[in-house]
């Protein structure tokens, strides 16, 4: 298959964005995977199996809006938690999942969500302009049945004009952005006030 | 705009110091801002909504030293943080302002300041020679109003002529030196200190 | 001696491997010891006493299903842990044997092995495909006699067909796979989930 | 002057070492100081004030072995403790002094010394043949007055002929080795196990 100039240019973006997801410690194994949606609603995706800090152009591959393989390779089955979210909101254009640490370890000591508030690095999340505001990261138990979780996922939307990101208890973090570039930056705002919280929990419990 | 090789040169060093920086992860997502005061009195600081381990040329920009914009670029909101440092020390070169972790849990733990005594490393500090000394690091609540926190760190300054830098709560640490070199050695210096200073709160706290 | 193509095809594995496995800090000092089994059976193995991160082709030898230098270079004391792996199970081609912070933890703080479930980066090991998965990493105590050591691993592993890793008390880990790549998958999995219970251990036990 | 070709070669080990010993954070701001002992009894020990993870030859001069300069060069205030120990121990080659948190963090959370035992990485120490070994790394009080603190150190290791570093409360470590080589297996060995010993001391306290 010939890929266009945007499939192959969001490819490059998602290689890169793993490169540096994979330093900081948060695709540990082949764990994680990543999308851009393009111009024309297509969506480039990573192929599962591969590890997300050494990708190569071979394993993105494209689908359509509805998860359907578009080349040939085979998508991931967590592809749905994508798809489902570039159709609720038409303003993003990345969703990104990595295996961090810290979202891991947010999943197993807080119940249903984590409260970020009275941070300065909130700023860094696409319409916010004071440390004076309060997101919830809501948390979802883990599934393998990806339909079943998306419809969870979807749930909770419903109800939630305004969310960032979610994690999936023991698994994983999902963030959405306008861009890829602006994906990353949420990953890296929210996986430091992940670490924040994680390290006041301890000391609050003393 | 055609700029002066004293600026061409601060803004390679201030490009160099967010390499360091952001190495460090001292700079999560776009946050931070430098500067260098120059020999005429202008200042080259960062543009903001820039990632700091990533700077280019352009994004440094040039003020005077009210914190007008000398080149049309718009500078970030807390450049006047920068320009009363200048103002009130005609000895220092440089300020650093990174967004650290430690300064952010620092803030959250520790009420007004951290002290921190009996370190060798007190000795990277400009001006001291002995690990029997003691300095505060003062912290003030963030606030989005600038010239409000500003005057805040004003007043302080007036009744405390020994501080070599303080923590915004929340938000990040402010430092400052004779040149771009020593502003980064007091920050690796500050950062280590307060990281021992929390690892050794929870030890006295158990 | 002149090496086959496979040897050096392996070597280049295991000292990419060990590159690796330094800058995750999992062989501080000249600890560990990797190998890869070749088709004909030999087994190439890093020699004893080099820094692990720094390999060069000449500190790769090479031995027979029985632990003996077929190449006059002197093999590590922890050779036969390596061959009677090999032994046990027919499909394993790489043996990989860091001394990580976490796996010394570990042992020190679980007494006869830890627990690992309900993590989706189990799936990460070969043959599991869900999360609601358990597994139990073995620790025994450490031992200067290697044969003795190795005869307490085998009557473990009589008794636990499924067993993916083992810990040696204050010293390290053991993991094996299917080829040197899988081996580094397992290894950066279990060390992320050893690095989840460490965490959760101290917030346990609050 | 015309440095010898003994010198040159010991003080690129040194310039590697200190990018090596920067790369972990063991020298913050410029802390820290090493040296190697030449053939002719001469010493190759880096000069006072430079961030040692960024050495350039320049930064390392020539004494001998009473700490006198024998190139013009000032030597750190410090000298005299690598000097000491080289006067004592005919055989060592090398003398490396980092500023780590966790040996400054031992210094404050264990009083005279910290005992090391029954870890496989002490086989890493010169000597050492086995896990059931116990080492003890001595802690003294900092002392701007070196030839006092100097001293303090005789007067142990007069005592204790078996020893192969020692703290210096809330200022660092000092170890030493047969060449540049083994003295920096010992530091990162210790390093690694002071880790263990303050992760370990938080969990017995709990």
């Amino acid at each position: 298959m010939k890929y266009s100039e945007d499939f192959l240019d969001a490819a490059q973006q998602l290689i890169d964005a793993g490169r540096f997801i994979d330093s900081k410690g948060w695709v540990p194994a082949t764990s994680g995977n990543f999308s851009a949606r393009l111009p024309d609603g297509t969506i480039a995706i990573t192929v599962s199996g591969k590890h997300k800090g050494r990708l190569q152009p071979d394993d993105i591959m494209l689908i359509d809006a509805e998860a359907n393989s578009l080349d040939g390779k085979k998508p991931s089955a967590e592809t749905v938690l994508h798809t489902s979210l570039y159709k609720r909101f038409p303003d993003i254009h990345s969703v990104l999942h990595p295996h961090s640490l810290n979202a891991t370890l947010i999943s197993r000591i807080f119940k249903s969500g984590v409260v970020l508030e009275d941070y300065e690095l909130l700023k860094a999340l696409c319409g916010i302009t004071t440390h004076e505001s309060r997101i919830v990261v809501p948390i979802f138990s883990n599934d393998q049945n990806i339909p079943r979780l998306a419809e969870l996922v979807e749930q909770y939307l419903d109800r939630h004009a305004i969310c960032y990101a979610y994690i999936i208890a023991g698994h994983g973090l999902y963030t959405w952005g306008n861009s890829v570039q602006e994906t990353l930056r949420h990953l890296e705002a929210l996986d430091f006030l992940f670490d924040c919280e994680l390290r006041l929990h301890g000391v609050k419990n003393e």
